[in-house]
């Protein structure tokens, strides 16, 4: 196994960089092979500008996207550039590793993305037209790899739960899993998170150091987070939208309820019931998860 | 009405900086102040570092809450960082302008948040304690101000929307207004979001160009997204958590089905139906509103 881990904190001596050099360690350990790229160490440049692509006019008015497409397909975006998008090709597995900063990445680790993800290997892949909208979430370039998060938060977990007063840790960080790493084609394993980073201890390292080991060891059998793929089926073209209807014969059962809010809000997140309700026949089992689901406090 | 425009594009002649002129002369046009950050145009240190730190010693390791905070307190941040925040407490009104890139903002634009938003400013007010976990999320600073996205987005509406592949915008952006701008006390104004930037034309940016003077000018009179205040009694301490339970007696009523979805997921976004029903009585309006609800086919 080949593993990427782009890495962005400025402080050697942090929670962050000891986490990265444990996960270093233990995939060493495991026999498979790991590149690293630390990206404040390294002075990255996260300013996508005109200077990224060498084949285009002064004069010429840049569109990132054509610019990107027609640069990545010349081979004439900058060595930095084409340095990590080779390591990309590389790993059979890329983590991203860094501090929840004001509920999203570093602005190196953004300008990472926004550079290195070029039109044509990460987005702009496959074809455009009524049928079709590309090779894009669950398809395109890395497809079959597989991608994870390591992020460490300043708060507490309770803050980042369902009913937290920050919002749902998966809401957060939604757009970087599904739209940073699905999208692409990633298969996007859970988040490995440690809380009240803040405030950690030598024990606490202690603690989230040998989770961390764990969640190294268990990559190879993790199962990703089902979200529902562009091209499977689910969503409905030209607009790309998922149109599930339920028949009224099924809505007086409870559990719809439940439906309700999946296909609000979980319909690009996961595989949930409302998908088998469209095109598989409602069985026992649901109800009986149902039952439970109507019985349980948590209302 | 004074009014801060922090802008991120790095094409002159692109349909953002269009747009950003657009909002700038129609700001001027009412007789208001208008001062403009242009990230790019400025050449933005995005990276925070130890550098930002002038009283940090150099054998320190850094931790960015502690150094952040004594720094803004000491007078010892730079310059430029400085002028940011003169510019914020200026400000009645903050408008963050950019492309939405890989489902979130520019790294220039991440950085200015960064750097500029120090301990003591944007966090880390307020008093921190089992009663009260300080002045943020409805307070802070910049309580009494309001704050409003101006986004371009390169696809269509319909993948933004509540079913569309790329999820719905309001969770996208969900980070930024609740995280970034609610958080340190703005009033967080409906974002103004142009789509199909990418495959704009000069029809298409005529047409925005006059819904944006329309914004404009109501930005007096719009309602901001009616977020829950962490310190408004709807969350419950230590935990800060939204715990609201609904009663057993009042589970089988099938508007319940809707309140479940509210609860799950709108408790840190909407003042919903489901906050009445712990704190009120359930009133008639509401069981025809989930009968109306209940007959709809948006299942």
């Amino acid at each position: 196994m080949k593993v990427l881990i782009v890495f962005a904190h400025p402080e050697p001596k942090s929670l962050s960089t000891s986490l990265k050099n444990v996960a270093i360690n233990e995939i060493k350990s495991q026999g498979h092979e790991v590149k690293v790229t630390d990206l404040y160490a390294e002075n990255w440049n996260p300013l996508i500008n005109r200077s990224d692509f060498l084949n285009l006019q002064p004069d010429k008015a840049m569109r990132i996207c054509d610019e990107s497409g027609e640069a990545y397909a010349a081979g004439m975006l900058t060595e930095d550039v084409k340095q990590e998008q080779e390591k990309l090709k590389w790993a059979d597995v890329l983590i991203l590793q860094f501090p929840f900063w004001w509920f999203s990445m570093p602005a190196i680790l953004k300008g990472w993305i926004d550079r290195v993800y070029s039109s044509g290997l990460a987005y702009g892949v496959g074809e455009y037209n009524d049928e079709r909208s590309g090779d894009q979430y669950g398809e395109g370039s890395f497809a079959g790899k597989k991608a994870m998060l390591i992020v460490t938060v300043g708060g507490p977990e309770k803050h980042y739960k369902n009913r937290g007063i920050s919002g749902d840790i998966d809401d957060l960080l939604f757009p970087i899993n599904h739209g940073l790493l699905f999208y692409p084609g990633y298969s996007v394993l859970p988040p490995f998170i440690v809380y009240d980073a803040q405030t950690a201890g030598e024990k606490d390292y202690e603690a989230a150091a040998e989770k961390l080991r764990e969640r190294i060891r268990s990559i190879d059998t993790d199962s990703p987070i089902p979200y529902r793929t562009q091209n499977g089926g689910d969503y409905v073209f030209p607009y790309v939208t998922c149109e599930m209807i339920l028949s009224p014969i099924l809505r007086p059962f409870l559990f719809i309820r439940k439906g309700q809010h999946r296909i609000e809000k979980s319909h690009v997140r996961h595989e949930g019931p409302i998908y088998q309700y469209r095109w598989k026949t409602v069985k026992t089992a649901r109800i009986l998860d149902c039952l439970k689901f109507w019985t349980s406090t948590d209302l």
